[in-house]
């Protein structure tokens, strides 16, 4: 990185619109915060009276409240709206929700949304930054400069690593989000789950295609099981959730054909027994609580970053 | 204004209790604060220490917000309650709630109700000062007020303008506090709607009841149209979606009727294409955006006068 | 209490794991933020910089209200998660979710759980302390310390007071905590209410079972009544709110067989005339807001108390 590195972004729709200079530049500010916040200083001035929105028009705990955390241990002023009682449920056109917040004059609005692409529609029509929590099966980028981080973190790199993302590809935006950054930081990415949820396109993404689970796994260094959505259920294209853990469930069994030292990942909420062994779950090859404490450093690194950061 | 003018107000409850010298000091507040956000001073410390609680027991996005954020950008703390999971849900009396929320010492209650008069049964049984954000059909004052100084702020006074009205005026509280609020200040308010949803004593209000749409907007300054409420569908007093934007909509050609340089007003939520044509909500002259700036601003002043102002 | 007394928890559940001391000392420090408090210090810095998760997976106002307002009087962050559109409406384990919120460094989850024990578990997985706001049937200890605090203020003392607790005893987690904080701290407690709603180890927590109302009322000198829960309307063991307000009702005629100075207390929201009399609630020996302003002063010390007191 050279002294004169300068963070291009105003908004953070993607990892398909970052450079890898500017995902590491991310992990390394994200990696001085937890730093910083591990000598137990909690709170710094440093967004004082920057107002955040949190437009969150999908249900949401954990992203919500990881962004609501980052935002106030840098002072800045929080507002939440869900989708309950939104003006979208009177019928008010996104453009027009959009243009009506950006009036208010916030500084940042961080949205969740069932339509992949509304963060681009809404970065489009405002002046404040935007930053994708999740747009449809789109992207999630918040989510995947987490699980770089926590690799880099557990692993010293990520150029050369060995990624197995195993599970429903298709319709999950933190898969798409990771592969391509992994694959920007020079990892190798294999998927696999069910063939009707591998999307076609996915070796123009930059992955592999891998026929089974085993062969995904074998050998990898970062093993990455994606929630199975439940919501999803009557799908006919998806098996059943006994099928899924028989078949596409991580167990101690597969997990012993990775490398010795392979780490394993989930995004969560964990369906345990399903897509993941509840003993793998809480194993020693588990950093899926770090992947959690690091997703507050990486949103306060991005926060800082398109408000903060002169 | 004589120098020594005091606001005379604990509660805010509706245009009706304002005398033009209160409306006339709230915009100049109103006025004052949005300069000082716009040298980009976003936060004060006026409020400190202060409690606000947003007591909405009717679903709303941006008036909510618009308080939320005017409040902490004066630094008060804000608590929000919604209608779900609230004690009024459990068969607790609008009374009770009040004594208890009182009981817990907030400095001010913003309240939105679905029904007439809460807000002024609240001031009736607490110490707190009351905010009226929406009672029924009753008033909706903050609006009004933001109404007001966005009309004044584009033509620069509001006595002897002539406004038009154009909607559901019975049913919309926002159409009441504007009708008060305008006749106070000098201004000519002209209405038209289906017969149906004009109230008998619009006279006695001091407007005028126009027998057309085109009868209002003939001459008119300001062109203010209402959210027709979809919710509202299954009354039969009301035309259809499609009978009212033909009937009651403004399209250009009813908007050239106006003033040259008139301005063209819509409070939020827009239904596009039924009370208002698209291509003039983001014309040149629509000032729709601006009511939605102007509200932080006259919430700030409002907040500041009943709490903060000594 | 000894000079060199150290409040010894990390982890507020019930009053079954306090000693006598402890609730002492926890009543005085409410008492001295309720001083401070009048003397219109509104906000203190004290616990600047902390996180309070108030993750609430049961409907509530007051409780959470209470408990934000009297974290942000001591400068705390405060982060608010319902139980709508939680993760544990996704599937996830209690356990998960506590490991989750504890992955993001909260300094305190307050909880209200439909299942008793919650809190409890919630506790032995993670390092953030951990405060009960009502688990299922079991113990809502905030609100048994504030009914001490209100006694004690208006009695001047707790032990030797006999004290009534008039209601659906097996379904209260009020009167749990209240049975075994006035036990604890001296007084003489006597319950009564509908046979099939009264648990059969009463005696063992060291009440005496009433076979009237009229029987635990006389001569008391604090009378409690506990509101029905109408959502309960359907349980067979429960008479009809009409059989309830005549035979278990307090009403003026009951109230008049306590001691002279009696004072009367509920943990509201009141069912206005089915457990109360309406000229009771509102009359001069109802101490009904008193607990609810007590209610702030409590949750203050508590917070203060397990994350600020060194």
């Amino acid at each position: 990185m050279s002294a004169d590195y300068l963070f291009p972004h105003r908004h953070i729709l993607g990892l398909g619109d970052l450079a890898a200079a500017d995902i590491d530049f991310i992990l390394k500010t994200a990696e001085s915060f937890k730093e910083i916040s591990q000598r137990s200083i909690k709170k710094v001035p440093t967004l004082r009276g920057k107002t955040v929105i949190n437009l969150f028009l999908e249900p949401s705990t954990r992203t919500r409240l990881s962004f609501e955390i980052a935002a106030k241990r840098m002072s800045a002023d929080t507002f939440n709206i869900s989708g309950a009682g939104s003006s979208t449920a009177k019928g008010e056109t996104m453009v027009d929700t959009a243009r009506n917040l950006a009036a208010m004059n916030p500084d940042c609005i961080i949205i969740r949304h069932s339509c992949s692409g509304s963060p681009g529609l809404l970065a489009r029509h405002i002046d404040a930054s935007v930053i994708n929590a999740g747009d449809g099966a789109h992207e999630h980028p918040s989510q995947g400069l987490l699980d770089l981080m926590t690799v880099r973190e557990h692993k010293g790199r990520i150029a050369g690593l060995k990624v197995a993302i195993i599970g429903d590809i298709t319709h999950s935006r933190v898969a798409h989000s990771n592969i391509i950054g992994f694959c920007k930081m020079g990892a190798e990415v294999r998927v696999a789950g069910p063939a009707t949820l591998i999307p076609p396109g996915i070796a123009a993404m930059g992955a592999q295609h891998c026929r089974s689970v085993r062969q995904a796994v074998s050998g990898a260094d970062v093993v990455m099981t994606l929630r199975i959505q439940k919501e999803r259920q009557q799908d006919p294209l998806l098996p059943s959730l006994r099928e899924y853990a028989i078949f596409y469930g991580i167990t101690p069994e597969i997990m012993a054909l990775a490398a010795p030292d392979a780490i394993l990942m989930h995004p969560g909420p964990i369906n345990r027994g399903v897509e993941l062994d509840p003993a793998l779950a809480d194993g020693p090859r588990s950093v899926i609580l770090d992947q959690v404490t690091n997703g507050v450093a990486i949103r306060m690194a991005l926060l800082y970053l398109i408000m903060g950061g002169e």
